[in-house]
């Protein structure tokens, strides 16, 4: 048990893989043992919380944490696994029901003495954090996300690093567009907001753009191909974010199918289909490729290990000043915090009226809400 | 017309993109202007050489070669126009009929007064140039597909930057796969050949890599994956070549639908099918993924570059010492070259009793052929 | 001249290489020429509005911006030639004197009937154009310098590309150093500010930054070099800004040496004195490398390319909406513009007191300020 | 002790660091243990045999090499300590004496149950290795360094790494040196042999290459640079490996400074002293650029890894077939092996009439030997 001075506190990792993880962890060991704290790291989600689960909670020691900045994935086993709220009740492996384990969850952490948790994650995940806050487990929130869709911080760890991923993979495609006078299709990662396609779209130069804020008419993208084909350019790089929204086929978008199947996102995706109208009604050779996972993985670049180890030490900083239920974030490339509770009422999304918007409009990208 | 020091010789790019097609033009350019030779390109394939094309024939000076050698794609336009001896007869657009159109081509090649065609392709590009040569039209060919599957040289160029874009993408699904647990499918390019397959999936240290030449059972490849979980490691990377050959279940992969519709090799692909299987045999969440053209595009690596630009000079040499009807090659990392027709006589296979294949087994990486 | 709707701008660029420049040109060409106005690009700073000099004013075609936007470098020749305000006299090539040509290029650019110029360069070059703007030359500035070092400004394009080569650079050493049980000193760019040296420093997990902000001693540079080895960690790696300052040893410093010579910032630089002392103090075997003009090249990162076509295209409608003698910014991840003037008085330090700072002493990285 | 089919083997690293030592490391375990061997890794070169000294012999399991394949540097601590039969005698932390401890060496390896050694090591470890084998040390040798000079092999692991970083370095300076108008000279390792200059030169379009086979005049570099600027390009990029030869000059060459200090390999390195003759015989501003260790460093290329991965179950596979004494290699990119007494006896030099020399040559590439 913590004196006044000392600290026990864990830390954990939900949601989707995101480059950077492993740096806040290594951030949060650092800052924490610097003020002779003691950190914990809470396997598998909250698993490592629950008896019988496989998880564990396992000190987090300098040694343990050495070397880890730069690696993809969590030291702290898998991100996925379980709502605390809904816990799946296995049988011979399969999901047979669910249960709400919150108050165990809770009831261990205070049994093993944690003065606060630092919660690493997405949207899904803080929200998580904030239940669990509400039946009093201090918590600190980090956000993570590859979609850059948290509000209460300009950027998310994980999004610059799925910039870099996209923008890529954009740039490989368009001389091979351009060789094989073909419309590639490149789909990207965004189910909401088109943070990563806007960004890389027009990093990667992409002729047309399609993010969830700005409902598209295949029409406009189609109009934008041919405009290029009469003056002699004879190919199209397309960007789309994952859920991007068709006009009046809003089911072409794939819903997710559950864990123990293949997900099939890319059958029917939106990639999928809008490579398919292009094609139609065109005549041109199109082809889509989906980044999909590959856009979750990898070395964070240095501008998210950088804001990951930030947010790391400012986690235990929130901890050491008591603002506690507070979500730290980046604002004007410095740190901030925020009451989670602020932060998760709503996401962000990118807005039509702003400046990226324009300027992907003032370079001659098509963004399918064009007059035709 | 060419005195008996001076030549004009053409160029022309054919196939699938590559990475270093632009080095070796612009190592073509250098090299014969060197000799006080001209240079022209032939734009579109050979279309630059039919009338009332739109392909061009330009003249490649120092000036228009300067500064590509690192760009993908190619400055001679589309590399995937036509087959000379089956020219599409196009009526508003659409492809209506093929004709032979061959000698047209040999005769306006000779014409223009060229004395030589470096021919740059695959190994279909190889043998229309071949074709043409035993029409009269003197040609040097110049090995380039990212398969790595033309006999004759060590290495085609374009394989390389290949190998290094699937392993990056093998990188980074790693880790993701770890935090997600999952089982990752990664598809990469090789109808024929298992060569990106093989090098990246054992430089990317997959758990599974499954290529043509060694036809798979679905069964070998789940023990593997059950083998792992065994041990503890709840995840799995397995890489496959897009003509992995399904024991008893050849039919599942897919044609490639021809041009002017979108191409469907995502669909049912092998990739999405070794995904499936392994979901239904294992219950293990399983995501696949197609790398399709990536694996084509993007500035050569250094040693692509190298190669591009040594068959360059070569192929001027191969000119200048009258070693026309050979092809380039690469023998001990050293410049050689042979006959093209015997280079084009069959694909080069990955030998399943080869040391990489040796490697791969004693990493304990399955192949799918392992008795369960 | 231009009528009420139509402009003609002109557009430069000045002081160092960085990467991102030419996606800026591009981003001002397309914008400009959207709204129907024509843009020409003065080659090698001024010197196209100089009669006589080799310099010209180009016509900014779509065609000549296309596709340079990954391309490093300028396509505006060099940005190094010359301060209007003391132009060189050469004579046979050796610069003799320097005289004031500045009302000739303002002259110039009234005569070629330029409306506006969007400068783009770093804070020297942004003076020289507020210089001009006080002449009664339309100006509009956009912030370039890989330091970082604008005020007004969250980042400057540059930076970030920057900042990934020189965390690329120690991410490199780092095992060598280990490998090799030495000390390695990585000195990087950073003359009067420390961004690059901090960033990269934290991002690469350097053992020691030091920044010109914060003046270090030897003594505690070397205090953690042992206090690593009695941790068993026997090897370190420092990164260290090229205007660190040794406390009472300031002159230890190189100066540039003018033009026409070999330029010797290897010789004696900061961190080859900051290597010797180690060296000295502590008996490790001590090597020091110095990035120099690697940070300066290269392709924009995805998020430089980014702010550099935000940059551009902003720059275009702070014309249109008559905000004349401004510099556009980067605030919040949102453009910003305030008076040129303003944002030259000052450059922008890296706060002792801010979070990068804090965060780099929470990770356990020595500033050199530290008590022994 | 071993049985018949049982084997102890050990592996240790030697020499400077090079990208691909671990995956070496972990392909020899994986192929052992599949073997039902065991293995063992002597840390610290050979110190871990030796009484009284830090090194360890350590067992090496699947755990201990997991994940390790894409890490730099070498899981068996340092690789530049000792040569047993000099090996360092310390007093207060300086040598001050040497001694041949070469016989305690082969007798623990004896005491300890070892059946063979395995190591890694460029030219002066595998002599190393073989004066051992010659007192009795059963041992297989893998070539190991970034300069690819070791004979019996076309290529060494770490090589390709080294030309990625150094043509990435010319690519960058490339850009800067056109947009400065500089002559800017990139200063590559090899001492003894010119591959990384030559590959990385040509790779990256340098314009002047500098290697130890051929020796050069200064005067034929300036004349490439004169050259150049009556073409109107006024900059230049000289790569030049540090042992290349200065026709008369031969003393400039900086010789290396013992551990203890700091290496002085910048000062009045070759590239400073090209740099400084360029400037003084041109007038051009020229700069020049160390790579230095940056070479030796990081994540091995994915070609870099299939080598070393292929080495690592070749070197088992001579043990398990009984090629005791020998060194494995690659020819025609197959694995191959050869008495490393034959190995050692020459190093491999670049051929001044091989075909990269050639292709240098054809695409205008000045070596220095040129008539002027």
């Amino acid at each position: 048990m913590a004196d006044q001075t000392t600290k026990r506190i864990a830390v954990n990792t939900g949601g989707g893989d995101a480059p950077g993880l492993n740096a806040v962890i290594r951030a949060v060991v650092l800052a924490a043992i610097q003020r002779g704290w003691e950190v914990y790291g809470i396997e598998d989600g909250y698993a490592g919380l629950l008896r019988g689960e496989e998880g564990e909670v396992v000190a987090l020691t300098r040694d343990r944490v050495r070397g880890i900045t730069f690696l993809g994935g969590t030291i702290l086993g898998t991100t996925s696994r379980g709502n605390p709220f809904e816990w799946p009740v296995l049988s011979e492996g399969e999901v047979v029901d669910r249960r709400d384990r919150s108050d165990e969850v809770v009831e261990a952490f205070h049994d093993r003495g944690f003065d606060c948790l630092v919660a690493i994650g997405g949207d899904g995940s803080l929200r998580l954090a904030q239940r669990l806050a509400e039946k009093g487990m201090p918590v600190v929130g980090v956000p993570k996300t590859i979609d850059n869709d948290v509000a209460g911080t300009d950027f998310t760890f994980g999004f610059h690093t799925a910039v870099e991923t996209a923008t890529e993979a954009i740039d490989k495609v368009h001389t091979t567009a351009e060789a094989h006078e073909r419309v590639m299709v490149v789909e990207v990662m965004g189910r909401d907001a088109g943070w990563i396609a806007l960004y890389s779209g027009v990093a990667g130069t992409a002729d047309v753009v399609l993010i969830p804020e700005i409902p598209f008419r295949i029409e406009a993208v189609c109009e934008k191909i041919r405009e290029r084909q009469r003056r002699g350019r004879d190919f199209a790089v397309v960007c789309v974010a994952e859920g991007a929204r068709h006009e009046g086929r809003e089911e072409a978008v794939t819903k997710e199918v559950p864990s123990g199947e293949v997900t099939q996102t890319r059958l029917g995706g939106i990639g999928q289909v809008v490579a398919e109208e292009i094609a139609e009604h065109t005549g041109k050779e199109t082809r889509s490729l989906v980044l999909g996972h590959l856009q979750r993985g990898g070395t964070p670049s240095p501008y998210d290990r950088l804001i990951a180890l930030r947010f790391g030490t400012a986690a235990v900083r929130c901890i050491a000043e008591d603002h506690i239920g507070c979500m730290v974030g980046l604002r004007d490339d410095g740190i901030t915090h925020m009451p989670m509770e602020e932060a998760i009422q709503q996401k962000k999304y990118v807005s039509p009226d702003g400046d990226v918007v324009q300027t992907a409009r003032e370079l001659g990208i098509a963004l399918g809400d064009e007059e035709v």
